[in-house]
């Protein structure tokens, strides 16, 4: 394939914005503050049919943002996070659905967050914006898909953070959940994950550059938020998956005896640290791991996954073997309170030893899970 | 029991110190660097038998030092870190056994480590320390027991980087090892091992307070250093350990929406976090978190453990079921190097849920298991 067909096989996509809850219409959040007007940036793939029951909303996990695949332009290095999950005849078939992505809201990437302009003051809200939970993100992108005139959504895919939205969707608006696939997520986040979390925000906060959120116009907390991405890949991977990756393979060809890194582990944190700081706010990291922390559906014994309208949606309910951040019992708890609602429930826990990371990066299984899933849902409700 | 009853119980020890290798006569580390003099605090318990048979070698862990029980003075607050263990009547019985714990090289407890005093500059050595591995710790211990008239150690006990230091000494000076009991420990530090210090290295270096290591008369890199404990901790636990122990539980009624933290494990984490920073040195993390990453003792695929003099010397090699730091199978790489020699190798993997802790806290099994195997230790080598 030449240069020339590479480029014209691309998918290219646009981001798009969609402002709401302007005052005085704000949107109430779970704390309790009015927020808006709310803005989300949004990409979407395919066309959405006649009957608009072809709609796919995809989630996106903690780090990621509305652009889940295709290019934004002709020229982009790279296409979205998920393209090899996402286009034309791949599993999710945006030959045949409509795809829906949008960043969310806290996020960094082109929808309302902490790095924002604050309406009321002219600058970033930084730790003025007030805090915000799964739910609210969820009631936010439920203002898009009525913005888009979607009454049912066909599916909702996402892992991780996504897969937490996944579930609260269904919790929240169970009767515009057409069928859902959470992926490597949990009904509540453990105490595990939260100190995982809460290390990284420290990190953060510990950074002078931090400034107490107030750092938009100076350099902000480069090395606090580096620190904080090192945390997140080191829980990313697994034991067996670092073996395999680097075992203990230098970066040079002999030990340093100094502190600048001997092993090839040690610069994959350096470099995905970096990375992260070029692209990622620290406030948002703050902001979105609180919303995390805060989930769970299971509060005082009742799961809120357990209601009535839910009985005989699809569900593909997927976990991974080496992911021990939302290892597979979890999954399996989701898989139970779906049960007593008469939901038809698939489940697989996947073989695969590359950890948390498994359910974003290139998997046969996986694929014809979500293909196959996707599929059987598409004949039944749209054809 | 009343108090005064409850002081006479109480063991009293001494710190002293040994110093050595002083000029002319430095040790040559394995970095090439000569280091002297060189100091080691150490502590012992018991009473050296005529015929110098019943010393026993304990060898402390990252953070611990050479106070490993009994009380310094009749007013203590807390007896040393392992006086569960080690005493009269308990396991590593004190009535019966002579007991050595000497605080590591590196350390920052008494022995010479990056905050003692460079007698070159008249300042301390900050990052002008070199770098020391395990190897280097071992021979500054091996200069101790021989000053002690010691020939053969009746046994040595260590868990995590201490069990590095036993495993150390079975390879280096095995005609010294009468038994060994090698707890919590690997062969080799795992690329999940090595991310996870690098992360707590780099939390520290991150901390403009460090300074480059040059910190001793300001106030340090307490931020820095207390994110690096808490990442500790997160690893010295587990999943379940953390479950039974916190779950999602809030330290106050409600959530705050702030990020003043609301979980219990946020408390238990900034609590660890500040506790260390009163009481360890920066420095001395960097340096012995690096020792420990360097530790390999299967280098080029041959195991250093693999030695005939170590046949037919007991082994009592201990892991615990929910230790994912140093896991169950990497116990099991010592005791396969260990029967090749012909050692006598008793292995046990002991059902705990506190995680890589595990070894430090009180448990009956492991009381037994010691107790058992250094009481035959004891019959077959001193009486």
């Amino acid at each position: 394939m030449n240069s020339a067909e590479g480029q014209a096989a691309q998918v290219l996509v646009e981001r798009k914005y969609y402002t709401f809850a302007a005052p005085p219409e704000e949107m109430v959040l779970d704390c309790g503050v009015r927020l808006g007007p709310i803005t989300l940036a949004y990409e979407t793939l395919g066309r959405l049919n006649a009957d608009r029951s072809n709609a796919v909303l995809i989630l996106h996990a903690f780090s990621g943002d509305s652009h889940v695949a295709g290019c934004l332009r002709e020229d982009d290095e790279r296409p979205g996070w998920w393209d090899n999950m996402v286009g034309p005849g791949k599993p999710v078939d945006t030959d045949r659905y409509f795809v829906i992505c949008s960043n969310i809201l806290g996020g960094c990437s082109g929808s309302t967050g902490p790095s924002s302009v604050n309406p009321a003051t002219g600058k970033p809200y930084g730790l003025g914006f007030p805090m915000v939970t799964i739910k609210d993100m969820v009631r936010a992108q439920k203002h898009l898909v009525d913005h888009l005139g979607i009454g049912t959504l066909m599916s909702l895919v996402g892992g991780s953070v996504g897969g937490m939205q996944v579930l609260r969707w269904c919790a929240d608006y169970p009767e515009m959940v057409g069928s859902a696939i959470p992926l490597a997520t949990t009904t509540r986040h453990s105490a595990q994950a939260i100190a995982f979390n809460e290390v990284a925000r420290q990190a953060i906060m510990a950074d002078p550059e931090w400034n107490n959120g107030d750092y938009y116009d100076g350099s902000g907390p480069a090395h606090g938020l580096a620190v904080a991405r090192m945390i997140g890949h080191v829980t990313y991977l697994s034991d067996s998956a670092m073996r395999e990756k680097f075992g203990r393979r230098l970066h040079r060809s002999t030990l340093s005896f100094d502190f600048t890194g001997d092993f090839q582990v040690e610069s994959y944190l350096h470099h995905q640290g970096k990375k992260f700081v070029n692209r990622f706010d620290a406030n948002s990291l703050l902001y979105i791991t609180k919303a995390a922390d805060y989930f769970d559906l299971e509060r005082d014994g009742a799961s809120l996954l357990v209601n009535e309208t839910l009985a005989g949606v699809p569900f593909l309910v997927v976990s991974f073997t080496s992911d021990w951040l939302y290892p597979t019992y979890q999954s399996r708890n989701i898989v139970s309170a779906l049960k007593k609602n008469g939901s038809d429930v698939s489940f697989c826990e996947i073989e695969a030893q590359w950890g948390h990371d498994a359910f974003l990066l290139p998997n046969k299984r996986l694929d014809g899970l979500i293909s196959g899933f996707l599929d059987r849902v598409y004949h039944e409700r749209c054809l």
